[in-house]
């Protein structure tokens, strides 16, 4: 999904499958900022954390070119916990292009 | 207002009240993302601190079922200041739901 | 461009120019929400790194009196790299009123 890793210290994130593993146990910050092209469609993005929905964000204009669905928390991890981004609603035409998707450790535990 | 707390580490988060309380002086990171269901209504959320508003964010569209009115700031606070969201504008038919209020110390002073 | 600077610890952001200049080499988080009066001009916002646009974000809704462009994400930056925002598309009319730019270190390098 996403193309580009801008920073990824620790080798923690899967670029291939888009996923978080959380090296240690610990309170991280997370955000994402999707982005919809033009169409039709209202998108849903949940914040997984181990397959279940931690927080949604919606995207749904039709009149709008580029439109975001974003939100962020603070998350308490556990070790190897998996953190990723799905689509849980609509369709993104051209891909994840300008999306983002970010996390760090704000304290251990 | 919100009906889940998913991190409050040190327990400076009052639930009931939605009013997170400074343990400690220092410089903090908060973001926000309120949630308005479909309605006419244009809403303002002001982030603020001990009554006084730092910031502010807006959702108005009327073509969208749910639209996010999202910022984040860093905030120099003083122990015991309080920082929360309020709804300045606007009604949020069906209550906060999916909305996130994040805060953390990002560095002592 | 920022009328208020709310925190600026270290002193490494310069106000007249909106530039952060990074103390030192590390991992920082950045984030910013830009703040649209209506008009009929879709915006782009660019998170800058020296000149090269890093990431972007959107607003174009003509119906709403203010949408916000926003994005956030994580940056390797080198020590007196400079980080900036910059209105790639469009215009602000009424300026930069309502708009946010943050950062900080999240962990040295």
């Amino acid at each position: 999904m996403f193309q580009l890793v801008l920073v990824n210290i620790g080798n923690h994130f899967d670029l291939k499958a888009s996923v978080f593993q959380a090296p240690r146990r610990g309170i991280y910050s997370f955000s994402f900022h999707v982005v919809k092209v033009y169409n039709r469609q209202t998108i849903q993005v949940n914040l997984m954390q181990n397959d279940y929905p931690v927080i949604s964000a919606f995207a749904g204009d039709q009149d709008v070119t580029r439109e975001a669905a974003s939100n962020g928390v603070l998350l308490m991890v556990e070790r190897d916990d998996r953190v990723y981004l799905k689509l849980e609603r609509g369709t993104l035409m051209g891909g994840w292009k300008y999306s983002t998707f970010s996390g760090f450790l704000v304290f251990p535990l």
